[in-house]
């Protein structure tokens, strides 16, 4: 192990997206394809929904480690993004417009009754990467929003062509993200591009952004065994009528 | 919801253990009926390790929140048989005995690099739930261990007997832990039963163990698909020669 310039580290950083971001998962290649059900999409919109509701908690739990105000000022934008200005806005609240422009009954969905627990288990273990590791360890762990927006372009016009049940005003929470993913990460690329400075810390750059990678995949092979093949829904979870 | 006795509180623990244990789980009964193959063997055997080697850190997380020595001691057991009194004793030691009569190297299992994610961020929320949910619920999550003695016997019995690559000597584990298991679910469940006098401590207690389980069933749900079907390996994970 050498250490790295700032640019080999942003190139191997890019190099883990390209062969570990889930764009690469069987299940969004279905999901894209227009080859779910509808089921299987509310199975996606509801599983993710967690994801989405502790991204404000796992910001939060970031900024309460830094001890640098420009740091926390430019952090804080992440928590207007999701949980809006008020009532009804921002992108948890967008993300429930999609949920219930796929007919999940919206109180279901926040109850988190019908969860994946592998969901809850993923999800959960971000969050608390974020609290435990160092601060450069968390920031790092956010860099896979270097790679969403193409995830998500693709996404909206897979959707909108493949799926009758799926509208443009559902698709909101998409359509507003890509903006906001390109300036948060380009913030935490050059920051680790910056902290990054032995090898040691180079490393754990690199090992905090394939734990990010392994979360976003396990959370797609767990919507995979539950609702494509196997087929095999554990115990209390969501069951599609289809 | 009204108040249970101690007894229809016991009848609840065991129907979640007759309708959400793991010995339900299709990973289960493949394994049990000698329909796996060497390699899925040793993935189950290599993921399980970490599951074995976390144990301990749950369990003096639990002492550690209880005041009365009496408990504390009696919950201390727990470390003796998992640790062991010297080296090369215990049940974790015991655990890399079956790995080694697999023909898993020791360092690679230990290392946990083949490790599936799916298994680390399940047993990490067993043991973020013992830390942080009240003790009477860390207790009732130790519950499963009523119904392991009947799993270890059937998987004794159908592994020997299925399996050429398996000796009643890398099996040692499961020799040694029913009358262990027996002894400590004994307790647990009188603790539950004594001190979850009210409705609300008792529905805790009942979600606790329905939280274990899930925990159990989400590993073999990452078994299943990485190793089973559609055998769709996460990127880093175990790869079987077979």
């Amino acid at each position: 192990m050498k250490l790295m310039s700032p640019g080999e580290l942003e190139s191997q950083l890019r190099e883990i997206g390209a062969t570990r971001y889930h764009h690469l998962h069987p299940f969004h290649k279905l999901l894209h394809a227009g080859k779910c059900t509808k089921g299987q999409v509310q199975a996606w919109a509801l599983n993710r929904y967690y994801y989405q509701s502790m991204i404000p908690v796992k910001d939060a739990s970031l900024i309460a480690r830094c001890s640098h105000p420009e740091t926390r000022r430019e952090w804080r934008s992440r928590l207007v993004d999701h949980d809006g200005e008020a009532k009804g806005e921002g992108g948890i609240a967008r993300w429930l417009k999609l949920t219930e422009g796929l007919q999940l009954d919206r109180d279901y969905v926040v109850s988190l009754h019908g969860l994946l627990p592998a969901t809850r288990f993923a999800v959960d273990a971000y969050v608390n990467f974020v609290r435990e590791k160092t601060l450069l360890e968390a920031i790092a762990s956010s860099l896979t929003e270097l790679f969403s927006p193409q995830i998500i372009s693709e996404r909206i016009e897979g959707m909108l062509s493949n799926y009758n049940f799926v509208t443009t005003e559902t698709l909101a929470y998409f359509s507003r993200r890509p903006p906001q993913a390109e300036r948060d990460s380009r913030f935490a690329l050059d920051y680790v591009k910056a902290h990054a400075r032995t090898t040691e810390a180079q490393q754990s750059v690199v090992r905090a952004l394939e734990f990010k990678c392994d979360v976003l995949w396990a959370m797609l092979d767990a919507l995979y065994h539950a609702y494509v093949a196997p087929r095999h829904i554990p115990p209390g979870a969501f069951e599609p009528q289809d």
